[in-house]
C-alpha cells in the first residue's frame, strides 16, 4: 500500500475486474424470467449501485490461490443472489424506506413482490451451484444460507432490546452478515482444490472482515452524510437499532443516561435534538470510538488469517481492502 | 380399490407408515434451532394437521419402484419444509388469516416472523439435501423452487384480473401447486436409481395429480364448510381470487353476470348474500361441474402415467389417491 494515499478498493477492483465481467454477465443473464415483474425488481437492486463486495471476496480469493478457471463465476453470482434475496426480505422485515440513495422495492412494487422475488433469487441461486456441481460448496452455502436465517430470526426477537449485550450482537452479526463473507471466500479454495487449511483461513478472513465491516456501518450511521451511507445519518437510531455503539453507551452510561437510550429503542426519542444529544452521549462515552478499535481488531485478524499465503498482488489487495473497510469515515 | 366404500388415503397411509415415522423424525429433528421462536413458529404449521401430502408421494413413489432403503426419508422432509416455507410466505402474502383451520402463523408472530422462518426452512431443505448428496436430486428440487417463486410472482402479477383466462391459470397453478408434486415424486427415482422413464412417469403423475387437487380445491371453496377444508366456503370469492370455476363462469356468462364478477373480482362483492349469488351463478354456468370435469381428467392423466409400472399394493394406493382427491366433495 502506498502510504501517500488512503486505502482503496481500487487495487481489489482492478485484480477481479475481468472476472467481474464474467460474473456480471451470469448475474444479469440467471436474473432474467418470463415474468416481466422479476428482472424489474431484482434488477433494480442488483444494478443500483451495490458493491458486489461478495463476488468480489470469492473472485480475489481465487486469485490469492492462483486459481486461473471460471468454475467460480456462476458460484460468485450464487453469492450474490443469496445477498440480494436477504436484502429484499430485511427491508420487508424492517419496513425499509431507503437503500444506497434510493426507495427500496417494497416501497416501489410492495412487500409481496420483494418477499417472492426473494425467494425466486435464493432458487436460483442453487440452481446456480447445483450446476457447478459441487457438492462441497453446496454445503457450504446451504450451511450459510441457514446460519443467516437463523440470524435474522435472532435479531427480530432481540429487536429496541436495549439489554442486548455486546456477546449476543456479535453472535447476530456474525450470522447475519460475516457468514456470508465467510462463505464467499471459502468457496474460492474448494473451487481451487486446496486443503481445509486453505479453506479456513479463508473462511476466517471473511468471517473477521464481515464483523469488522459491519462494525464500521454501525458507527458511521452515527456521523455520515447521506452521500457516504447511501442512507441518512441517524437511520439506526430512529429505528430503534441496538447496534454496538448503543451498547457500548447504555453499558457506560449514567441512571439518566441510561433513561434516555431505553426510551429512543423503544422509539419515543426521534427527533433531530435527539439524535444530536445521542450522537453526542456516543462520543463522550468512547463508544463510537471504540466501536471502530474493535473494527479495526476483527480487521486485523482478518489479515493475519491469510498471513500464510504467500505474498501477491491478491494478497496486498485483500490486506488494503480490510483497511479500507475500517478506515471509512473515522 | 373396493366399489362399496369411498375412495381414501387410507392406503396410502398405510403403505408409507413406517417410513413416515422416520420422516417426522427428521422434519421434528431439523427445525430445532437454538433461537426459540424458529420451531416454535414452525411447529405451529408442521404440527397443524397438514396432510403431508407431498413426503407421502414421494414414500409411496419409492415402493412403487420397490425401493427399500432410506435414503429418500431426508428427501421427503426437505420437500416438506419447502412446501411448509411456501405456506408461510404465501400467507404473508395474502394477508391470510386462517389456514387448515387454525389461525395463521403471520396472525400470530407477525409478517416478519413468517418471512425470515421461511427462509430459514427453505435453507435448511437445501442442507438436508445435499446432506443426502444426489446433484440430481438437488437439480430437481432447486428448479422445482424456482418455478414455484416464479409462479408465486406470475399469480402476483396476476391478481384480481377476471380477464386471466384458463390457460395463463393453468400456468400458474402448474407451477405454483403442480411442480413441487412433480419433483416429489421424481425424486423417488433418482433415489431408487432407475432411467429416466421412470422419472418422467413419476413426474407426470404427480404433476397432473398436482393440478388436479388445486382444481378440486377450487371448486370446494364454493361448497364445503369450514369442517372439509378447515377455511371456510367463499374465501377465494371473498378474497377476489381468480380460479377456474370464475375464470368459466366470467367466460360463459352475460353481460350483467360478467358485470357482477367483474365487481367480485374487484372486491366490491363480499357480502354474504354476494356469495350465494355468485355459487349459484357457478352452479348454473356449469362452472363448478366442468371444474370438476377437467380435474377428473388430469387425475386420469395421472393415472395413466404410471399404468406402466407392474401391478402392486404401491400402484393401488396411488391410484386411490388419485380418485381420492377428485372425490372430494363433489
Amino acid at each position: 500500500m502506498n502510504p501517500s494515499r488512503p486505502p482503496s478498493l481500487d487495487a481489489m477492483l482492478g485484480l477481479v475486474a475481468s472476472d467481474m465481467n464474467a460474473v456480471n454477465q451470469v448475474i444479469l443473464a440467471r436474473m432474467q424470467s418470463e415474468i416481466p415483474l422479476i428482472p424489474e425488481l431484482a434488477g433494480h437492486l442488483i444494478a443500483g449501485g451495490g458493491k458486489r463486495m461478495r463476488p468480489m471476496l470469492t473472485l480475489a480469493s481465487a486469485r490469492l490461490l492462483d486459481y486461473t478457471g471460471s468454475r467460480h463465476h456462476k458460484l460468485a453470482a450464487a453469492v450474490e443472489f443469496i445477498h440480494t434475496a436477504t436484502l429484499l426480505h430485511d427491508d420487508v422485515v424492517d419496513g425499509s424506506g431507503m437503500r444506497r440513495g434510493r426507495r427500496t422495492a417494497n416501497i416501489i412494487w410492495g412487500n409481496p413482490a420483494s418477499v417472492l422475488v426473494g425467494d425466486f433469487l435464493f432458487s436460483r441461486s442453487f440452481e446456480l451451484m447445483v450446476e457447478e456441481g459441487s457438492l462441497k460448496v453446496l454445503r457450504i452455502l446451504s450451511n450459510a444460507s441457514a446460519v443467516i436465517a437463523e440470524g435474522e430470526v435472532n435479531q427480530l426477537t432481540a429487536q429496541r432490546r436495549i439489554d442486548l449485550g455486546e456477546d449476543r450482537y456479535l453472535e447476530i452479526i456474525g450470522a447475519k452478515t460475516a457468514a456470508l463473507f465467510a462463505a464467499a471466500c471459502r468457496i474460492a479454495a474448494v473451487v481451487a482444490e486446496r486443503d481445509e487449511t486453505a479453506e479456513l483461513a479463508l473462511d476466517s478472513y471473511g468471517r473477521n472482515l464481515g464483523i469488522a465491516f459491519q462494525l464500521v456501518d454501525d458507527a458511521i450511521d452515527y456521523a455520515s452524510d447521506g452521500a457516504t451511507m447511501g442512507k441518512d445519518a441517524g437511520d439506526d437510531f430512529r429505528d430503534g437499532k441496538v447496534t454496538l455503539p448503543v451498547i457500548l453507551a447504555y453499558a457506560r452510561g449514567s441512571e439518566s443516561e441510561k433513561a434516555f437510550w431505553r426510551e429512543a429503542i423503544a422509539g419515543h426519542r426521534v427527533s433531530d435534538e435527539d439524535l444530536a444529544h445521542a450522537t453526542q452521549l456516543l462520543r463522550d462515552s468512547g463508544a463510537i470510538a471504540d466501536t471502530m478499535a474493535r473494527a479495526r481488531l476483527y480487521g486485523q485478524r482478518a489479515i493475519d488469517a491469510i498471513g500464510g499465503f504467500h505474498a501477491s498482488a491478491a494478497k496486498a489487495a485483500m490486506v488494503e481492502a480490510v483497511e479500507f473497510a475500517v478506515a471509512r469515515a473515522y
